[in-house]
């Protein structure tokens, strides 16, 4: 699936991703009238959903959506959530399921049947909420990650790690340097820190948390490279921080990156351009209220919704294609 | 909810918190043998709980009810978690939903109203999966979590965010050695980590990633105190890393502690006396497996499942009861 996804990216000579993350609040105001439950306010995100999915689905190689957005709806959000992505996949868009899960092995492998792999139900087969790629948030460490990888394997999937994420406050944790033992003659390290070092430490070139969490995230990858050079285990890098994201670009020559923070979280394609390698591949990028609430700025005026956010998405195009240039 | 949580603690004498993560296999042959459907596994998953819930309600004050044991059967799977969540506060219970979210600011915003807040739908509020507390990752950081403190403060409800895991790799991340500026005089840390290092450091008396997550922690819940000396931010300690509990507990003197670990993971009840203060409060106990799938042990032979539940949460609590004297 990480070849399909690079490979509709070049097709299209396009990496840009669109962020179903649709608040009901976003819906146009004849939309929203007359839901007055969860489930009226559900069936009309699907309904734009599906509306936004149709004007686009030519145009990007993927769609992200966001679980939490549906989650608030309740059991019929996340109806909508599983219709959409369900849509999506019909049309030959790359699914990318937001969920941002975690959790220990045992745990994190019922995560993983509901969104990459299958429940077994007697001797049936089920698929909860179908994805090609989910999010993962890795501060538990290797064995909250296996499980992933397993399906991943088994069913051509794929999953990003949440490595430099692009919110403000994301440095509290992830921006503290690391202490190497080999370069301190301090007994600051716990004796507990001492016995991972020994098991297996981050190299000297992390460091800082985030740069850590990519080194993992290298290493979970290692054996399921594909045929861009990319593996099954890519990276969450916030467009936010062109810094970072140059720093674990190159550390992290094998990642593919999901870079969420284009558009309304502020960054344009100056700030993204480091998130990509040599031949413009390397990264796709997200824009999610950019698109589906274009239709409410002055630029794509007069336009519905639907037609708001194509366009809005092929100028995301040409802004991307300004400053990479995709093999 | 802190201080309610806390004195139904110490009215059963009892900190054993009941945890749900019903997989369909635990259930006996018979409650199996008729599902064929997503569906029909979570209906049979639901009937388990609300048994065991209606044997065991006197007996503790919490459920925990893990969300990833119930996305892998759909939206059916997540109805049960929502009836689920319903019948344990409908009989009393403090109800814990432990999903480990975690995103940027507005995004969890959506978290926070699916789980501790109201989600408006034109001018009417719903509570999508209501539940007294909930789990998150705080690997974001704190605009992250400012959500989920404004709900809990608007709604009385509280949550825990993972500071030490109780997996076997949790120490990938969270065991990293920190490189305090005050200390080192090389070039190590990035311009980035200096920036944060201005902004609020951790303390030299955090040494490791986990002791840096809890002085966040701590600091999160500072105007949160209620009457036992607890804020509503708790945290997550496993009980297999007793070590790693004994200096949280010291330097986290304002936080309850949800202790995974229990039981099926390895740890009895020498590994979680250190999580408590010297009052016998400052940590509730989960057991899952241990106690719901307790009918399938010699211990228990011949019992129902429910029955066998309530036997094995009473011996839970006079393990514990053992090692700490509740006040």
């Amino acid at each position: 699936m990480i070849d399909a996804l690079i490979e509709k990216v070049r097709q299209l000579k396009n990496p840009s991703v669109i962020g179903l993350d649709t608040a009901f609040e976003y819906l146009p105001e004849n939309m929203r009238k007359n839901a007055n439950s969860l489930k009226g306010a559900a069936e009309a995100i699907l309904e734009f959903n599906l509306n936004i999915i149709e004007k686009t689905y030519k145009l990007v190689p993927a769609v992200k959506v966001q679980v939490a957005y549906y989650e608030m709806y309740g059991v019929h959000g996340l109806r909508a959530f599983e219709e959409t992505l369900r849509a999506a996949k019909a049309k030959g868009l790359v699914t990318i399921a937001d969920v941002k899960r975690n959790d220990i092995g045992a745990t994190a492998a019922c995560y993983s049947k509901a969104y990459l792999g299958r429940t077994l139900v007697g001797d049936r087969e089920f698929a909860a909420f179908e994805s090609d790629f989910i999010t993962v948030n890795g501060y538990l460490g290797g064995d909250g990650i296996k499980p992933f990888l397993e399906d991943a394997k088994k069913y051509d999937k794929g999953f990003f790690v949440l490595a430099k994420t692009s919110n403000p406050s994301s440095g509290e944790i992830q921006d503290l340097p690391i202490a190497h033992l080999s370069e301190s003659k301090s007994d600051t390290p716990s004796l507990a820190a001492k016995v991972i070092y020994q098991k297996g430490a981050p190299s000297l070139a992390a460091k800082v948390i985030y740069q850590a969490m990519g080194q993992l995230i290298e290493k979970w990858g290692e054996d399921n490279i594909g045929s861009f050079g990319y593996s099954r285990v890519g990276a969450v890098v916030g467009a936010t921080h062109p810094k970072e994201a140059e720093i674990l670009r190159e550390a992290m020559p094998h990642t593919l990156f999901l870079v969420p923070g284009y558009g309304a979280q502020g960054a344009g394609s100056a700030e993204i351009k480091p998130c990509f390698d040599g031949r413009g591949l390397g990264a796709v990028v997200n824009s999610s209220r950019g698109i589906i609430c274009a239709y409410k700025t002055d630029r794509y005026k007069g336009m519905d919704y639907a037609s708001a956010a194509a366009a809005a998405t092929v100028d995301m195009r040409e802004d991307i294609v300004k400053v990479i240039d995709i093999l």
